[in-house]
């Protein structure tokens, strides 16, 4: 008897949501990934800054999969998918062919045609990123420090773009990594005046939050030393400098771009017309329109909440949640039942700015700041990244060096060195 | 008053251990590094295997160097050492000029002229080689997981060059790696079908160890899986495979090189005889001939031992008690002593082949091998990698590893991706 087989492109939230609810359905589930383990991408911005290690927000997608019998994972870059003959194409494989298609291939960083900023920008969305930001932090340090001249010339400035969530967290992660462990590190350093400056063009930060968190957030940012800069719009990037709109110039050699996300380009050749972003417009069931066989989740999809035409955030709480529905309406499809639409569950939305000031926003409930949004936040994402498998050793490490602040080390290891 | 200038060039093993010597004596010193962390080289084997974090065998160098007041450290690639006018000249900072000089820069690998050795040959000497390998062994298996055709092709053959310590114990590590933990992440793989192949040219392994330990060794790696070929040497390596000098061939992609090392090439432009290996020659006082204000200790020295003409091996324990030696001659030239000659003490040569397998040569005593080998083994590296500083929590979780087999996390971080 002919199993149907469910194809699922990308291993992040919103694909490793899927497949798990298809654990127990009578279907083959291929899961491909261009990498070979699942990136935690809320904690990035702690591997950038150190404080934690590359194999505890990167997780091996094989941990996964070996719990379940009626998959099989591949780490292969998909390079074109045929929705007319139902196949993915690859170059390390043979093209794949499905029965049902899950589209979860996430975002890249979207620089909106900003001049410079490919070249010179360092995004935050992957974990490849995120260790490259955290070589070039340490090797500002290195430079100052053999040639302090250089401090002048922005060595020890970084300039963060975005006011959300990855930017207000990336600033204060920073700021607490150089002022409490690289000042120590470089003792002839004026680590002292080293500047982290977080600019966003519109006039409050974290957007989405409620009043009195955004005056929170930036008064706690400014409090550990991040420079706040609102209403300004980044015009041009170079490798030492960046121009803003109104011709202000700061120096900097790290611009870190927490700007926004556009989907995948692998959509663009699809034959779909896009959202804003470049986004998959899909139906309330999480269906590519027209295709009843192809769901879209993640990052990479436009999902409306059905209620009102807003579409929902590239949040990893959305993937997830839209992942495990795709599975589950996979699995009722198989059973001959109907699916139904996605209901998205707004459990809150936080960020973390220093140890012991976060802010914490829920739907209809109470807005927490400070120490009890800080101890959620910990609660959160330690149950969180548990939920990967048996990852008991390092979720205990990471337990101690999220409530101790001892760090990793601060080694540079360039793969490129002879 | 004018403080001598002592300059230190090469962080490993014996460059720390002469400024750790160093921390009474009334000069000021400066250690240069081309990395910012000191690599604990006995246990790269257990990076490219997965059993260790880079950061436990790489740690800061700032972590050694905040404990001593009278030392500042650079992170700076020397690009010639000029004697006749004392200084060091590197392309990031000023030239460093010196009273006394250490050279301890170490050795890179010596492919002794074998034919696409640089191109294709996987050599075990830094860091940065050892994650190179880890992420070619997971890559391959990826590869023939995605391709099994790929096994025929060599995919999952290993071939290591050099029956010394390291190519057993990277062998041994490889088998256990493949046979306990890669063979659970690719079910669908036949895992069975791949080769571990020691050659070495010799007629035996481990050269230095006594005749029972050779015979041990050998039969102990056939027992967990590994082919042993003696007498064989290579000619010729390709993009995928190993030609020796019989005409025999292995297809493989994966070569590990543990085949010897040469002295760091900066020793070239010295206008000093080079001894084999390009290693230059000491005298018994460590100083280098004709100048009795620049010291030469570690891989990068030719150090014999005084009794007999035969050279001292390139091992941590030579540099670490040259390093010392060398710290203490000249805080006693500072006083006006006369220097000592260096006395090497053999405190015994290990090599471990698999968990409760090892092997321990006494210089006078007996020979260890088994169980209780691998206990000392365990023991002593534990302690020494204690030795770098206050890191009882990377030690904790390396005890653990080491002894309860569990390990890191399998993933390939590719910086250079998207």
């Amino acid at each position: 008897m002919h199993r149907p087989h469910v194809l699922i492109l990308g291993a992040g939230f919103a694909g490793l949501g899927a497949a798990e609810k298809l654990k127990k359905a009578a279907v083959d589930v291929t899961l491909i990934d261009k990498n070979n383990y699942h990136t935690f991408q809320p904690l990035l911005y702690q591997v950038a800054t150190n404080l934690l290690d590359v194999d505890i927000v990167g997780s091996p997608i094989r941990d996964a999969v070996l719990k379940q019998d009626n998959l099989a994972f591949h780490q292969a870059s998909i390079s074109r998918i045929d929705l007319r003959n139902r196949i993915a194409v690859c170059a390390e494989m043979e093209p794949l062919s499905y029965d049902y298609l899950v589209i979860a291939l996430g975002a890249k960083v979207n620089f909106f045609g900003v001049k410079g900023a490919s070249e010179y920008a360092f995004p935050l969305y992957t974990l490849a990123d995120a260790t490259r930001l955290k070589k070039q932090i340490l090797t500002r340090f290195e430079i100052a420090d053999k040639d302090p001249s250089q401090i002048d010339n922005g060595a020890l400035n970084f300039v963060i773009v975005g006011g959300g969530p990855t930017g207000v967290e990336i600033s204060g992660a920073l700021a607490s990594f150089i002022n409490h462990d690289l000042i120590n590190d470089y003792p002839d350093l004026a680590v002292d005046r080293s500047r982290i400056i977080l600019v966003d063009g519109g006039t409050e930060l974290l957007r989405m939050f409620k009043d009195n968190s955004q005056v929170y957030t930036k008064n706690k940012l400014e409090e550990i030393g991040v420079e706040v800069m609102l209403g300004q719009r980044v015009n041009e990037i170079t490798s030492a400098s960046v121009i803003f709109q109104t011709g202000e110039q700061i120096k900097t050699h790290t611009l870190i771009w927490a700007g926004g996300l556009q989907a995948s380009p692998l959509v663009e050749n699809l034959g779909v017309e896009l959202a804003a972003g470049n986004r998959l417009p899909v139906g309330p069931d999480l269906l590519l329109l027209g295709h009843p066989n192809v769901y879209v989740a993640g990052d990479i999809a436009m999902i409306t909440d059905g209620k009102t035409a807003e579409s929902l955030p590239q949040l990893g709480s959305v993937a997830i949640q839209a992942g495990h529905h795709v599975g589950e309406s996979i699995a009722r499809q198989e059973k001959g039942k109907s699916v139904k639409p996605f209901k998205y569950r707004d459990k809150g939305t936080m960020a973390t700015i220093a140890k012991g000031a976060a802010v914490l926003q829920m739907p209809h409930g109470p807005t927490l700041t400070g120490e009890a949004a800080w101890l959620s936040w910990g609660a959160v994402h330690l149950a969180l990244l548990g939920g990967g498998g048996n990852r008991a050793s390092a979720l205990v490490k990471y337990g101690f060096t999220l409530f101790s602040g001892k760090r990793s080390s601060r080694i540079i290891v360039d793969e490129d060195a002879e």
